[in-house]
């Protein structure tokens, strides 16, 4: 076990560790570390909403969820010697969920994912799943089944959802102008076509005072993946990947956390992968003027050996027409909501309700392509389900399919 | 080798042949043959250009290539007893390009890559690449390589780009209606946004007179898939992958053609896969009543269990942010451009030139996922490049990378 | 379709065609045809029993087989410029069974296993199995079932049972020297310890008069694989493989044969692939000083991409114990061998008959691994059974295994 | 992380324990802890040499080792309900290694190689290495890389080189009569054929007294895997696995150690394996009367899902021909030890001792295939080595290989 050099303790609330972390991004957050190239180190993570979500049965807890903390992101990281320009040859070497025994916080043998009701972040399906729902998951080594999901059982592909260098900036600055700019297009949208700079909750590492509050004001909040890697949410990300980073300010500020013990491409639910709290092992290297070098503007990577090995799948293909059955023009994201909806149907035929195969797709390791981009009108996207996740057989068959009463994942009192 | 049901003169145009197929998609067009469920039997097919393509160094072929006439499908295969309401399980138990050596058309021993012309078909990166390129591939075995791209070699992942069942009546005006309400909304786009009926060139299997121009002008283009499977270039469509089909006319007559060599996820430079004549064999059994059974209303498919193994990928991703800045939202179709613009960019530093690098990205088994849907404002999509392809070690390392002259694909003469 | 450099009609015996192959080996049997390093060719193969198996259901064409006659080599192909000391690298480029329809042969459509008697051949259960079984095999493309093993199918791992260049004078002698002395330790033995020099049905590809008596005289039988390669049997020479053999005579000779659909490691019953006559598509390359730049002696190998792809798998595991329970010292034969019979068991509770089982394992992509060879006394061997290849689910569970009759595969009369 | 249920205290001896292991198979070995069937659980393992092998530059450790101590194994685990004639279902949840930080005992973020010297143990090849070497690794997450073997770095498949239940004092009685009699043949043999019950050192968890002597003279050695499974050096009982063995005592009585980081088949230097402390996560269910109801009589196991996937292989192959040029009659031990010496000489040519591929091959996770069982005399047997373990081309190519000095493995001062 490598040294830990960003700890966490999972019995008290992110904001009040010993070393604070952070949950926006900005170049002047102070490094919580430093780290030498190289040295093989440790980072624990708090799961991304902070202990708030339990494990029980009830989603009440996810339609209340407050969307202003996350994420909870251990670091910032400076590396040795990192300077604009560079790239961080990142490798995960290990992550897991928490180990210690320490009480019920998820990653502790457990994790969840959820549906986020439409007025409270919503999801990619959020206008046919408008309500909140959850499904906690058991660890078995990595294996994960549900009380709330009987019959599946799967190898998770464990990784970090998040994790980037600090942006510049002259980076930051595009990015809220960029954003802000699509806001503005519809500010009342419901979700939000956005999230602009938030000062409530934000917290910024060791940052105090009038400094907290320039930067609370500026800082770009951590949902959406960008140029310097974030909330990719990219499944591979599993243990011995290598990801290159580019590097926008000095030491590179690397920052992590959303660990997911499993998620499906596209994380669908929004929540969609199994949320834990636990730890990352890292080694990084520093490739000097690699941005330049080798023409990389934003993350590239390698992915690890030992990925689930999964052969058989059942694939259902979308196309860019909507529901109602209005033609759109080479929209791959449509085209892959509407594949999910297949699956989804299909499912129901085996005896889930939509919410709980909603949930499967998002926790799942299912692969999610694009299939055909150039045929037009229609965008054509392919959506993987390894069949043996399941304790039944599920392909199309002479016989008709087993439904059996699968019961219900856990639901909100609304 | 299995009975040959629909054969074809690959010395002979397909409008020549002695059993006609046809290029557009209509319930009336009258099946060409009948095979009993269960059945092995085999389909030739002619290179979707029909062999104006050819093996030489210009691409002038490629910019005036004529749209009209694609796609060459074979077909209509009606199977005893598939009523509508059925499903279709089609096995594509192997297919090839042309065994035999009748004459330099493509599938004989090569096929091409090509890069249309933005006032010609265009293509996924027709703003950067407006103009008409082409690779020449030459088959060794179940290997490719080309004279236009050297360093390049690999395993192809032979699949039809083009197979589906005849659309009811009622499907059909469906179809013309959604796609003439897309074209409505800008009639004069370059390249257009859908393909109205078109009865120039149209080629309707055994019709003649008053009932071929009815059909002809009703009858739906092959461009785009749609609910009946049709060109959904879906490269995992491989050897050993069956595929459940919707029946909405009595025998479900299917069709097939665009036969692809190889391709990468989203066939991106729209002629992005190796096109090639060939064979495919393939048995058909009929699930009764599957489309209610099973909730199926569009493919699914089981992929085989030889599609060439790679486990070392170099992977890029893109985000919905325009190459001049623009934040869109949560568009997966300009994530995965973005991501193609990188993998172009980065491989320009190893020699190619950006012609090479895109016909590279739409011809190898490269894969495209949807890899976050859900982090507004940004979709995250990745491309995953096997780095086995490429004779030298295409990895970012410390050292700078092999940048040598690597010639150039072929162009057109403007 | 590269050209065709060495052609069977496989409506003729092997003796009969128009250019003859050669079924012992010798340095002097002069070379067939000539082909250029880089040149992709065709080779034509008989299947290994000349076509004397048939497509029925009775095994007594097994029991009477006359082994003088194996194996049926296609060749020797020179290769321009090879020279002792060289290394050939030989692409294994598409390999498959006849393609032409032209008669009753093994390889159009269908292919056989054998389990030969004990007096005549043998194999390796042979003191449990001492009679003559078939099984006659119907090819789906890449898919193989029988009629005599229903709930089996499974993807064919295609390969030359057969590959190797030429012995020089003197390392035939000293296969004669040692396979000699083996034979002198117990001349009487049954099935024998190994296969001298037999003049008796040589076919010595264009050879006559004196020069053919000698070399038939002096030439060693095709049975056991040596340092030429030869009948290696290694089921890995797929589609794509790289094979480099030593060079010991000018020009290489290079032959080929006894191409097999499939085969599980060992091919244990001794015809234990399944038998098919075919085609093999080839490229040579000269690694001039190969096996002293290397070190290489014997054939050394680098596998294809497209194995079929199974990943769940029942293993069974064996000893270096006798059925009687005598401990034999890190014995690894006979480990497989105990491997084997626990899984004939296990099947058998599953309705085959042992002689069913025995022909599974020698056909089906089995893999059968050297596990432990140190641990005194015992050696530990591991069979793997991909799971897939039975349409029921062959794993221990709870419930009692599913026994139904599933009759018997093709018996001798005795 | 599931309860500890037998903990091992990493800073003492195996025989200081607060609850003692054994290192020594009896029936009446009491049960050291009971668990409930499908619970999860924990044990903690010392590596097989209790703590005397060190992390330094000398195999002076290994030449001294004392054989007499191994295995320490955790255990007995008594499961509820378990009867003679039952199947333990027993899933490999997880394993690592030590993760604690309270020392300098393997398993602690480094493992080591062994080769036994002739007279203190041996190895599959000991006549070419008759002395002790040694290679220390450091892990770094899954991979390993070792300064005493640069170049190479790899994914290892982790796995408890022994797991087994105990046997019957019937079954116990069996094997001291066969392995008695092997001894017998030829008592001095160096060396030795197999190993004798053995007091000295014997470890037999609570017992003491007159029932300790007696246990200890009757109880067998942990070296060879048995009926019961144990010392079965499986490499491919890794994470996922599920494993049945035979109940021959009531409760079962699971015990296992020898926990290894990774190994290639065969773990040919006899500590072929990376030697590890650490922990395992188990599950274990009972399959009522499942030898007789399946016919297993010795362990079957169904791999795990996140082997480290290798695509690309060099492969040798051996015959069963002596060193000197002896023909030995389908000895596939022989021919994986001529394989092995291919591979050796092979990787000299590139800069390694023969020690250095010695040890290379024990350790990462190579393939070894029985390949050929039945083509007389010469049995064939194929060894695979992942080429992307190497950080260098180490395929044959026309160039020649670059050899470059890679020093020496840890070695003994005689």
């Amino acid at each position: 076990m490598p040294d830990v050099k960003f700890s966490v303790d999972q019995s008290r609330a992110f904001s009040e560790q010993d070393v604070l972390g952070h949950n926006r991004w900005h170049p002047d957050v102070p490094a919580a570390v430093t780290v030498r190239p190289g040295e093989d180190f440790r980072v624990e993570c708090r799961e991304w909403f902070d202990g708030t979500i339990h494990n029980d049965d009830s989603a009440d807890d996810v339609r209340d969820a407050d969307l202003s903390i996350v994420h909870q992101l251990s670091g910032p990281i400076a590396v040795e010697g990192a300077q604009p320009g560079d790239l961080l040859a990142v490798d995960i070497l290990d992550l897991g969920p928490v180990p210690q025994q320490v009480g019920p916080v998820a990653g502790q043998g457990w994790g969840y994912t959820g549906i986020f009701a439409r007025d409270n972040g919503g999801g990619f399906l959020t206008d046919h799943f408008p309500d909140a729902y959850k499904a906690v998951w058991d660890f078995h080594g990595l294996t994960a089944t549900s009380r709330h999901l009987p019959g599946v059982s799967f190898t998770g592909i464990a990784h970090p959802g998040l994790m980037g260098t600090a942006p510049s900036a002259e980076l930051l600055a595009r990015w809220n102008q960029r954003e802000g700019d699509l806001i503005a297009t519809n500010p009342s949208a419901v979700p939000p076509l956005a999230l602009p700079p938030l000062p409530e909750n934000a917290l910024l590492g060791s940052l105090t005072g009038a400094e907290f509050d320039r930067v609370a004001g500026e800082a770009a909040r951590t949902a959406p993946p960008r140029e310097n890697g974030g909330n990719q949410d990219i499944k591979n990300l599993s243990r011995g990947s290598r990801v290159f980073y580019p590097v926008f300010v000095p030491g590179g500020k690397l920052s992590l956390g959303d660990l997911h013990f499993s998620q499906g491409d596209g994380e669908i639910t929004f929540c969609g992968a199994i949320e834990m709290g636990g730890y990352i092992d890292l080694r990084v290297e520093v490739i000097k003027n690699g941005m330049d070098t080798f023409g990389v503007e934003a993350p590239v990577f390698i992915p690890g050996r030992v990925e689930p090995r999964y052969t058989e799948f059942l694939t259902f293909a979308g196309l860019s027409v909507t529901e109602s059955g209005e033609q759109r023009y080479l929209d791959s994201s449509l085209a892959y909501r509407r594949a999910c909806l297949h699956a989804i149907d299909y499912l129901t035929k085996f005896g889930y309700t939509p919410e709980q195969a909603y949930l499967i797709l998002g926790a799942a390791p299912i692969e999610g392509r694009l299939s055909g981009v150039v045929d037009i009108p229609n965008a054509c996207a392919t959506l993987y389900i390894p069949t043996a996740i399941f304790d039944f057989d599920p392909r199309p068959s002479a016989g008709p399919p087993r439904a059996v009463d699968r019961g219900q994942c856990a639901v909100s009192s609304r």
